[in-house]
């Protein structure tokens, strides 16, 4: 491979020819051989780039940064923002907690991508911007990464896991209204008990998926506060008069999202209870999501010895050695997923109490997680939507014929007849193997006719 | 020791005399032989006492409950709320997941104590109350149980949780404002670097404690919600026309808290997300005071061979062995509370995730997570405010020897004369043992007027 | 109340004048108001007991302690571990996270029960007895909290945990005995599969429980190791020469338990591994119990309108609203346990991680947690081995019934016709809700007596 | 693109044209579009070759696979382990739970790489090899995806971790004897406490990596159990006689590692307690690591207002904005490995403990977070071993002077003059400012020769 020399604090070191970036990422792309290569998110470097677009062009305004420098940065960022550029970032997560390699891994590569945008060769004359002095101008990595990785949640959840949260609950809120009167036997404790309808079961599964979206949401506005204009340590140092806040309007504007500069740069440097925060919300939906999957693949269990309420679609062969069997696959991966949420919230609380004085060094491994769970819920709500909930049916001739065997109808009688004899007729029939109608005469309780009347599973839903 | 004869639906249980317990609540007792006696939170009972007034009056006005019963039902739970039977209530956390037995056993000492109260011995003649049929009327376990606990989990973060964090939030913030202008080495990484203020470092700790308290309060609205009247598996069944929301009303008035009526009963019964969501801001909180207390103690450290930039109260001697030693003991109570809090987030999320169909059995076990947590961190901050933040001293001296000899200053001169130099100068200082001014003069980098006139720590530390 | 004044080395302290306690134990008491009075958990408070009595018999040994004070100091320990002081031990587990004020409380009521063993009065005359030079000679808080956790956690793991979970896997392989003949459906992915016996799925849980128990037992050797010698820093300062693997052979004697002396003092103060590693074993069972558990109340869900293949004992009424209900609340409480002992994990981890220097400061919530969840699992093993386990019964009726109904027999044919026609089989039958064998030989595929040589569930089971 | 079609039982799908896969695979490509593609580890697929292979050899010999299509599938396996077909394998983790589809993707490629093999172009003419009929022979994705799992786990342990872990904590042994001598002032709630050797210290951390060693190694046993042979559902219907464990002995040989048949073939479909065994050990790791890397840069803080005991390597520049600046970037990477591991812990108890009768569905998260978590300690011990401890450097005089300061020296007078002397002289050179020696002899405790012979720090640090 061929090498040029690139230089910084600690002297030289060799970089691939063909590559952007310069000695500190060359530094850690050898220091850090954890897990596999490359494996600091993307959308981080696009967070990187918004920022770095928006810090030139405030600097410009404030801190006297040439048009020219803001020009070619903004031009290098829109290059990156565009992908054009994504096999220059090759650092990992697992190295310096702070991520400053991978500010300076931006820094470079937008650096030398300014100097061929210059119309120069990288590696030879004058850099045409220095990666500290004018990309990395009026910043820091502690308050850069931290920047970087809100406007990277802050877009993942917007982009993605809201929408595909909210595909989701509409297609079970259609659901819950199509199946609005098909009346079925309804579960506790996984016995049989008091019936509802399908649809109101569904209901539940919305209400729980409204709640965590609002639960979401209501953590966005944590997240949109912005670290930038905190420097070194928080206070500032070496920015201009002006600074924070105007960069982040820039950043607000660039990026389409309400970003604002955060109330305390102190907090943003030093603690990510913003990704704690948001992340949260994730592990609570992961923990409805669950719910709710598992209930559907128990419904649809069968086809001949389950539960067997339900049919889901049958998406591919369910087994290599089974023939003719379907599984609810998509059930399987959304719970997988969930899984992975909620070990990742602990990975999150874990680097997120062990901030000290004025850094938080677990910046990457909280970030890339918030990202994960964040990419993983949407996507994983989406499948579900397409290929198992919007194809649910209800197996009504099974659902009917499982209400009309149960023994806790008699819960109808308890306001005729008291609980103690209720349950005397649902012991009886139980033990004999009868229905509560026969149990239920031959006891002396009601008649025929009153039994009729009183017991309706239709009437025991409640209001529709 | 005597015992009476009670009987449910299953037959005889004997009794021991003087409890006002009932048949359920002994199997139960008998059947549950896990961990310590009578865990339940007593929270809970006081959260069933609030209900069962409440469904007396509601059945009262709307379901032809007799006014003597009514009063006979709340003159008891008034006295269970006086703390007055805090011993009738031996249950376990550890038993069936819908918190049946407890429900029972409130039904059954409220029915029971209502004989006493109606003039008669508990055992002899019929009962004045039915423990299912009067006092348990229009309601399950399914829904009082989740209702139970919602109350106790309101009130507990209301009542403690919430001041206890406000107070140290407090006690913080004045320490903020006194603190404002100790100027001091700021550290990132645990390594020196540019200045800030001990008050600018406490701002830190309030805004995070300010952005939890939010995230906390920003629960309450799912957790205000309240199940009562869903009955069985949510649809009311046996419940009078009107009685959910009315029966909520109630609740509010008695409990003085904006209790309503969760507007998706199918949820409430089947699914606590309301508990995942409040708990997770507990976590979250958890995670902002674990990085509080470690930094409190780290900068207390010493007395002479540690940080040692501020002095702690002393509340006990520290050693057993070492005399004169003074340790942070109340950073070590607080943050083994935050290990507790994260742990028990993680048995709330695994109880949450695997509800079935129109029920969690998980209820004890993610209501007395919360309540533990809820309580230790109201508790924990307000001990850590009193004996410990509220007493908190800089130790000038130490602070200003600190932060004058750190190499870190030389970030002032970035913007004069560029970060490359300005690292030439601390590497060389750092190397030879000397000052930033000696080795900037000697490099030629800046005269000794420049120097002092560019290198003030005031100065680095921004606006106050 | 009446006081008595109690002297430490920060002055003097009013002490309930009925408690053997001295001044350390009341500031903490008052310095730590958090969550339940009197949560330090006795089985630590036993655990010093005897490491007191094995230091004191050491000490006299090889320290010069004279024999009328180790003998004083013996009886009084003697005098804990028969419960007679239980009410003496007032402290929290939110205390100093070395434990210290919980140690020194143990040696003030040693030294004031050795007053009164020597016909003394507590508060007057001279301290027959003092707690630091006499009762915690060569000792610190450092090496003795760890070691009474050591023997407390060693000991509950001796004598709750492994015998709990042996009898829970002892009635479930009588059960796999007795079952194994039971041919039934297999279901994976919670779909119909091809058969097994239930005693063949039994056997799976007595395999999982035997890894557990096995991989449990792998931790005792670690948990073996004590403290005790290291004193303030694992240096064993203050201790005579020989002095901690004789206090170790004290304490094994005493306990009777294989404990020794720690290879490195210092490990075992500044980490707590072996608490984390015997509490990753009960994690593991929990994970597995929860399986268990699950499955159990899966079989036996119905009566009528699950899959009702089991049937478990009815131990107590189920709801308070539907009669006749019964509901598997063993397994509720177990999986109940099984979501607190993960959570537990989380807590004892994030506690063992922060360790700094030479000490761990989250001994009492790492302690804590493990005999929690030792306890629990013992106990709930016990319970649902008793009320649950031992009484499940096979409905072979039911069983029959689905097993014959079930499509997937059909893979009997896959080494006969291969895998794509026995998919068509099976596809057929199910569209057309036929049976395999109408399909089989309407497809031509095999004859009817084919198909009756070979598919034959018992064969389908292979050896039992 | 180019298509070709191919079919499975569910008809017929587009395949591109240049891939191996088949129908299956591309079923799932298009049915779990859940984060990046290809995230499915590749280690499992290698393992899956191996087993593939030893499948084909055992059906050669007992089930009469011929000769001419064992070694086709050897010979397409064994290019698989060479890395050739890395790019035919673009499914992800969050597919169905039983891993079937990446079984099928593995089955697909062997068949058509085998028909490519055997001189014939893919999707032309009669496939050589049935993916079904005869790659999966004797096999089903329930036996073959936890065998995979096991022998990528396994052999990730064996080759990765333990290897990284012990060349760690070799380095740190080769400190802990070159610091043997170095006397230190010890820190007990991070305060100043009774001396030791830096070597005595990093003794701990040696200690701590081999308990964790032991342990990690004690779950291999179970690790080393394979599935295969239980076929669907633990059964091993349609396995030729004697086939689990001759092929459990090809497994052993043609990966060398000592794999055998698992005990209870229900238990190792239907439970991964394996997974959460070994697992549980790579978090213990985590705990253990996070103390030590804590440690390290708690020692190397500084470089003048922080510790400063050690030094450790300088690998690159520390700051953007600060010039000078050397972070402990390899404690902060391994940190964050540890945090990852420790949720990943969680992700693998919540799938292990939701597994339904005959199959657990969350192999393919449980297996990834594995052998993430095994990668991750695995490269970061090696990272920090060569990128930091080997490089650690004790700083002597800085050494020395905190030990000389220290108060705590104090505590050899304990066995003296007394524990409470003792704290009186440290806590009047406290107030005072003053050293022990002039305040023990101003108190007139002892005299200055008393002091000298009895306070020697080299002589308060125990055996070395």
């Amino acid at each position: 491979m061929e090498y040029r020399i690139e230089k910084d604090t600690m002297g030289e070191v060799k970089v691939p020819a063909d590559k952007l970036w310069g000695a500190q990422t060359e530094r850690s792309r050898n220091n850090f051989k954890i897990g596999a290569p490359a494996s600091m998110p993307l959308e981080i470097v696009y967070g990187f780039a918004i920022l770095k677009k928006a810090a030139a062009y405030t600097n410009c305004e404030l801190g006297g940064l040439p048009i020219e420098k803001r020009d070619l940065i903004a031009q290098a960022c829109d290059e990156i923002l565009d992908g054009k550029h994504d096999d220059q970032f090759p650092l990992v997560i697992w190295q310096t907690g702070s991520g400053t390699q991978s500010n300076m891994n931006v820094n470079e590569v937008i650096a030398n991508r300014a100097h061929q945008l210059a119309g120069k060769v990288i590696g030879e004359g004058e850099k045409t911007l220095q990666p500290n002095d004018d990309v990395n101008k009026s910043q820091s990595s502690n308050d850069t990464f931290p920047t970087g990785m809100h406007i990277a949640g802050y877009k993942k959840i917007v982009e993605i896991t809201l929408p595909g949260v909210k595909k989701l609950r509409d297609t079970l809120e259609a659901k819950a209204i199509e199946f609005k009167k098909v009346v079925k036997i309804g579960r506790t404790h996984l016995m049989d008990a008091t019936p509802l309808t399908l649809g109101q079961e569904f209901s539940g599964y919305v209400s729980q998926l409204n709640h965590g979206i609002k639960a979401l949401e209501n953590t966005l506005d944590h997240l949109a506060e912005l670290a930038l204009g905190g420097t070194a340590v928080g206070t500032g140092l070496n920015t201009p008069k002006g600074y924070a806040k105007r960069v982040s309007e820039y950043m607000a504007q660039f990026s389409g999202f309400p970003f604002r500069t955060a109330d305390n740069k102190f907090e943003a440097l030093a603690a990510h209870d913003a990704i704690v925060e948001t992340h949260g919300a994730l592990k609570q939906l992961a923990v409805s999501l669950n719910k709710i999957a598992n209930d559907i693949r128990l419904m649809a269990s069968g086809p001949r010895s389950g539960i067997g309420e339900i049919s889901i679609p049958a998406n591919e062969p369910g087994s290599s050695i089974m023939p003719g069997k379907v599984n609810p696959t998509q059930c399987e991966a959304l719970t997988m997923v969930c899984a992975q949420v909620i070990g990742n919230d602990v990975a999150i609380s874990v680097g997120g109490l062990q901030g000290h004085y004025e850094l938080n060094v677990f910046k990457p491994v909280m970030a890339s997680n918030l990202l994960q769970s964040a990419q993983l819920i949407g996507d994983a709500c989406v499948s579900f939507s397409e290929h198992c909930a919007s194809g649910i049916q209800p197996n009504e001739k099974r659902i009917k014929e499982l209400l009309d065997n149960s023994l806790m109808l008699v819960t109808a009688l308890n306001t005729k007849i008291g609980y103690y004899k209720a349950a005397e007729i649902a012991n009886t029939a139980h033990v004999n193997g009868t229905t509560l109608k026969e149990e239920a005469v031959n006891l002396g309780y009601v008649t025929p006719e009153e039994f009729d009347e009183w017991v309706k599973p239709e009437d025991m839903v409640g209001e529709l």
